[in-house]
């Protein structure tokens, strides 16, 4: 109970904050996510459970970590909603009528698609795509450089590290990759000195 | 021939820079890590195919993609180091024997761990762990910020995509987080446009 009240709190605070900063989303894209929550319905129960699936953990630090974060969060709404697309049923007259039984697509979990609505397959399928437009759209026009250093991270684990050859060639880039990192580490920590003592002196003079 | 060429360039440059600057890299861990190669020994060709095993794309850029892209370099050294670790017999007489006719701990690929070293396994275990301590060190000195972020954006691959739930909550999610990821991203626009007309400014009062 007390983590659905949170939720409703959190949301109802959402809400207020988009009427007071004006919002950056299209009217027609909350409207869509709003009926695609109507064909994906699951109980208030799971809904504020609590476990956000997107941790807000780093939303309140530096520009830049919030930047990739969401640059990460964008990636993981685009492979999703690819999910998503890919459990729908392809439209064909069996599907349809299992659908209007109340069938759920692909039931990965305990929650079922909701039968009420007046949504076929199809019409879903083109508001996933929609929404998916949507996300794409921003992560190319305001997340490209986060990007090209999320697909570096990404690689980073697909290092094969059990390979000989990779470890032995690892060994030898480790002297000046140590260097390269301490080097910057402790470049970062006399910026940010820096940027604590420059800050009080430019206060009062504004 | 001519990635080897470039390679030899590349580490002559690396260790002129060295001199040039000074260096971070304690010398006992520079000594201990040519000792190891002797031990991890692959051929130069292999060495030298023009394709380190990290990437240095990004490290031309930003202090902050740059550091975290280090800080994701440094943990993979942590899990590599851990791997290469494992991989060592464990010191048996049998694999003490085994080693002393020069058979591979665990030969991952075409290439052997070398015979011609005086170090028994154990010795290359005491190394190994010296580097990971090291590495570790740096990790948990100058990039703790970094490890955070690093955490949180590997949790975003282990999310379940294909559960209803973790699908009509993350739905549900969208709205406001698609919200601050346009105003964040309007904000970093700002910035650097802000950035870009300072400077020039500042420069004739210096």
């Amino acid at each position: 109970m007390v983590a659905m009240a949170r939720a409703l709190v959190c949301l109802c605070l959402c809400v207020f904050l988009y009427e007071v900063r004006g919002s950056y989303i299209p009217q027609d894209m909350n409207r869509t996510i709003q009926t695609l929550l109507q064909h994906y319905k699951i109980s208030p129960r799971d809904r504020f459970n609590g476990r956000p699936v997107f941790s807000r953990e780093l939303l309140s630090g530096r520009l830049e970590t919030k930047m990739l974060f969401l640059g990460g969060v964008l990636d993981t709404y685009e492979k999703l909603i690819g999910q998503m697309l890919e459990q729908l049923p392809t439209p064909s007259p069996q599907t349809e009528m299992a659908q209007s039984r109340g069938q759920a697509a692909s039931p990965a979990s305990g929650a079922r698609l909701s039968s009420a609505g007046t949504d076929p397959s199809g019409d879903v399928r083109t508001k996933l795509t929609y929404i998916l437009g949507r996300v794409r759209k921003l992560k190319t026009s305001g997340f490209q450089e986060q990007e090209r250093l999320l697909q570096r991270l990404q690689d980073l684990q697909e290092i094969k590290r059990d390979n000989l050859i990779v470890q032995s060639k690892a060994l030898w880039e480790l002297p000046w990759l140590y260097e390269e990192a301490s080097s910057l580490s402790e470049s970062f920590r006399n910026q940010r000195r820096r940027r604590r003592h420059t800050r009080p002196k430019t206060r009062p003079r504004v």
